[in-house]
């Protein structure tokens, strides 16, 4: 039997979302026959008006629905600290953890030779002109600890060496609450090379 | 960090699905914002167009697109095997596993006193009329194999008498590919109570 065609392209889109494969995509299709049709007017509209309605922050790069971000506008934020990630969802990461006064800039990316992204196509001149101009004493390199992200952070540790800024890494560890026989040995290396003395 | 509105409408929605928790519906909603502007658009129709394209087809309870679906329509069913599912899910399951050629009647639901979902909430209505109108030899309980399931199961079963045919239920015991020491007590239990001869 095939699937109704309604049915079916709802699926491919839902396919399309990252972890959702072509089972759960189906599940939630046959769910969303069942909500109500306001409920799935609103969704429809939600996801129409997304991009119309998100923009990125000229200083930053991180999502914002004006011309600057609410935290680049923010007089309380510790100016003389910038944490440079990823992806802006690193940031929201960030805010949700509340461990982090200073200011972000979103690469929107990471060098990555498998996807063909070099260093220039991330986003690095507002990044450099922000460090001529503002006033910055330390950057936090917060890119995620995988190959890409490795990569990306010694590639700009070099490029800031001219700067006069004090350069950081987010440090490698056990994760909270995880357990030690189910941490990979790669963490384990960092987590014992990275140990600080109690009372630190 | 207040999430942009945008955002937050649409993690909203995202929630609203089985399975999705806030924190999957932020990884999709800000995947989402990475989409191209025409998948978004595609995928925002699909969902509004969603209901209206859909109907029940007037046979069975399945989705059809037309007054009845393509099963009741197909020449080539078995029109004396009828089974009853739950869910228009059901049926798809059924149906990609091509291990069955009879008709289906679809409940669209089941009984539920947490719920409070009555017999007579359910597509009966037709049942009655198809098991007295059709030339059915054989009726069988598809339903879910948890309390809800059952109970409209056994309800069924009961109502069923009446007729002259056959009912029959789903058998119950291990999953394939399962493994023992995974499988739960009653499961067990039911594998073993329902243990076939081999070469049966």
């Amino acid at each position: 039997m095939e699937e109704l065609k309604a049915i079916q392209t709802l699926i491919d889109c839902l396919s399309k979302l990252p972890s959702i494969g072509k089972k759960s995509a189906e599940r939630l299709a046959y769910a969303m026959i069942d909500m109500d049709e306001n409920e799935l007017l609103d969704f429809s509209n939600a996801i129409k008006n997304l991009k119309s309605s998100i923009h990125r922050c000229s200083n930053c790069g991180m999502y914002c629905e004006g011309e600057l971000c609410s935290i680049c506008q923010d007089e309380n934020r510790d100016k003389n600290t910038l944490m440079i990630v990823s992806y802006p969802k690193d940031v929201v990461a960030f805010e949700k953890s509340q461990s982090f006064n200073g200011l972000y800039h979103v690469l929107n990316g990471a060098i990555s030779t498998s996807k063909g992204i070099s260093f220039d196509d991330l986003n690095v001149t507002t990044l450099f002109k922000r460090l001529a101009d503002e006033n910055i004493k330390e950057v936090i390199l917060a890119t995620n600890p995988n190959v890409d992200g490795e990569t990306t952070a010694i590639y700009l540790a070099k490029k800031l060496e001219k700067y006069n800024v004090k350069v950081t890494r987010l440090a490698y560890g056990l994760q909270m609450g995880g357990a030690l026989d189910y941490t990979d040995a790669l963490t384990l290396n960092k987590a014992l090379q990275g140990r600080q003395k109690i009372g630190d």
